[in-house]
């Protein structure tokens, strides 16, 4: 298959925080943040596939700045990554001041999405070709994130898992 | 302050999947499942702290199996560590077979929550004393996964990470 | 059909009041409340009779209490007795203090189930045998409160209603 | 105060049933339609009072026919009988075939609302008084449900509610 | 086909403005009021039809007052003129005061709505005969709205928008 | 005040289309799409602005499109000229094809926005100043479109609006 570009999966879900989506301290609930940004993901990774796409996982989610009610909300997700079947998506927070329009960085998030067929089998996706610098950084570090989740669940020996080592063992 | 055992926080959350909350296979929306766990793991937390708890960050959430619309989930969250004022809570998910009632895991998940005061500044919580063998497990699991939080967000350098080299390296 | 305890159908239903749900006083909307409890119910009657369940009646919700925005608000259903078709579940509703966890008691609802297949039609449920004293005690009203619908409904004379005549003439 | 007529309370709510408020066969949850029956109500309550008005019982709710994904549903809601500070609002349920325009009587349901101030206190309405023959039936018909609720919930005993004493003992 | 009167469609929709509808100066959505009126409108022109309708265009809506949150709001549509497949629809918006009860008109739409088969091709509707002078006046400006429609839509040309050109040289 | 160019306050709103939103045939309901328009309008003004907005008025939304469940959809919002305190806001909506990614146009609308300040009252904003051809096109018909929505509401005289006669008699 055909490699895809990160800009081709862009993805830019631009919406105002509303009150039905607040806590108590009348700031955005995290939980509605983290359905936002699965449904933005999940463009995202169906743009670069064209399949359908399910959330497979979640990994490294900071809230790091609270979203008051009534900002406005900037998710934008990007496909970092593409494995066989399975595509890392990250995924930017914005929020936008209301008075000077400044925008700053609110959070920033790792979901994968598996391509699937109609009948929910998982089936091959193209690969990512990275572009900027950025994107390039993110792209190497997919591959260690994923040892990390195969460590954690059990599933890769942690002795096999050559990247995450070099990162402890290497200074 | 006292400390307190796991089982004062547990939270459990029985619901069905409704049909707004539902994929193009018929399934829960990853988004919708993360937002459900927010709003239990942030109860538990609160039952732990008796105070506002804000979601402070999400890992290793692992979507295993779907989840078919009309199905019975019930999500169940216990306080696994607490920290000085942070709590991080595990999450369970369990589906439940219409027909002869079978309930089997879907999902893991593990959230931190931080509690707050009315004005939003963070405020010490109780320590937690795990009981079952699964509660101590978790329980020192925590302090390695509060470590690679920080060596990820470049807070903490791998080389202080004592718990966790000790995991890559030690065999 | 093998009879089945009250402890096998209990559903807990906890979840936070949020913003949507509340009235022009900031507590929690009647008919909110009705739609969980509704919801709890039903998947209580399912866990009985491992069928389909639609709501077949609404009796005896008293709303004793506010439930301000932001409780922690617990539903807990049980069957408490079977009929031929129909369930009736006993739906207990407590909310939690913020400061101090104590639990008081906010509602209490009676609601109606019948169990149908896929294609809506009545189907038999197993019959209930009750273990506790409370359990016990529902068990015993769930008759006179069935011949009070159907007197209500016109459906039974009064005369016929032996055990709700006994109530009014016995003293 | 001046007495009002029912007709001053009339609400009515036409609306149609959306996919996310339908059960697994794809008809109206019971507990939506619980809760725009308590919206209608209320409404009802609050023209007859011109106070805000929480919803303090339910009574007597059966659901006679189910109501598809698609139709379109009519509430509509009276009072029926208004107490001290107290009212009971009658509330019609019709569904409207999409072909022939017949509309049937798919529900109907008795709730209770007080009226109270801002600072949720309740305070006196104006008497009700009927003009047509239902609205009289159901007008005298609100006493004995009263006396009922106070038998039910222990706060009557039944030796003094004369009203239903009659209806039992009566033939 | 038989023709119908105007207030065979008339449909009314009264609710709440809950708090999940309200932008930060705690009134209701413009946007909220757009799908309530087109849900309304929907439904009027469902009863004229007796169809399913899709909405084809949306013309003139002017919100000239704010709708607090916890305002009753109602919402009337009737179908104002019929033409071949499509129906125009007159939606008025009245707002009801809390303490005197009384109504001003909050807005006024003009929605166009298609009737379908269940494939979606549009089919035949009866014709309207407007009853009342407020009625008539709305059916005669249809036309001339209509053409309006055309012409900015490039699809006829100014010259023959005869009962357009008539507004504006005819005085 | 400073002009402001349309890329100043260009937003875009890409979102699924859930099964909540749905009508009978599976395809958005009309009314989701004005509110999800009136949003991504709204955040458009606000950009221009820097002010609260509220909706003022809705004019010539064209269905022309069914967009089915699952659908992408896209809504891009620009401020297309700006009066004394009102912005007038066009919004395009793109549907992309699932599988060849292709989007073709699904609507075109025109929303108007006031801004105001914390009271409600209307505030001064930017003059616009186009740079595209097609933002040029539209910052002309703008003047037209505001002529005729006051010839409508009976608050010009046609023989005042001089862009409108122009239209009608010049060919």
């Amino acid at each position: 298959m055909e490699s895809k570009k990160p800009l081709e999966s862009r993805t830019i879900m631009t919406d105002m925080v509303l009150p039905s989506e607040t806590n108590p301290l009348n700031n955005l609930f995290g939980g509605e943040l983290l359905a936002r940004m699965d449904r933005a993901g999940s463009i995202a990774a169906r743009r670069h596939s064209r399949r359908i796409t399910v959330t497979a996982s979640v990994n490294h989610v900071a809230f790091n700045q609270a979203v008051p009610l009534g900002s406005v909300v900037t998710v934008e997700a990007k496909v970092s990554r593409a494995f066989n079947t399975s595509m890392e998506v990250y995924i930017d927070v914005w929020v936008e001041d209301r008075y000077n329009g400044k925008r700053t960085k609110a959070n920033e998030a790792i979901y994968t999405f598996v391509a699937v067929d109609d009948t929910g089998k998982p089936t091959e996706v193209p690969p990512l070709e990275p572009e900027t610098e950025l994107e390039k950084e993110r792209f190497a570090g997919a591959l260690r994130r994923k040892q990390l989740s195969l460590v954690l669940a059990g599933k890769m020996r942690p002795s096999d898992a050559t990247e995450l080592r070099a990162l402890f063992m290497g200074n």
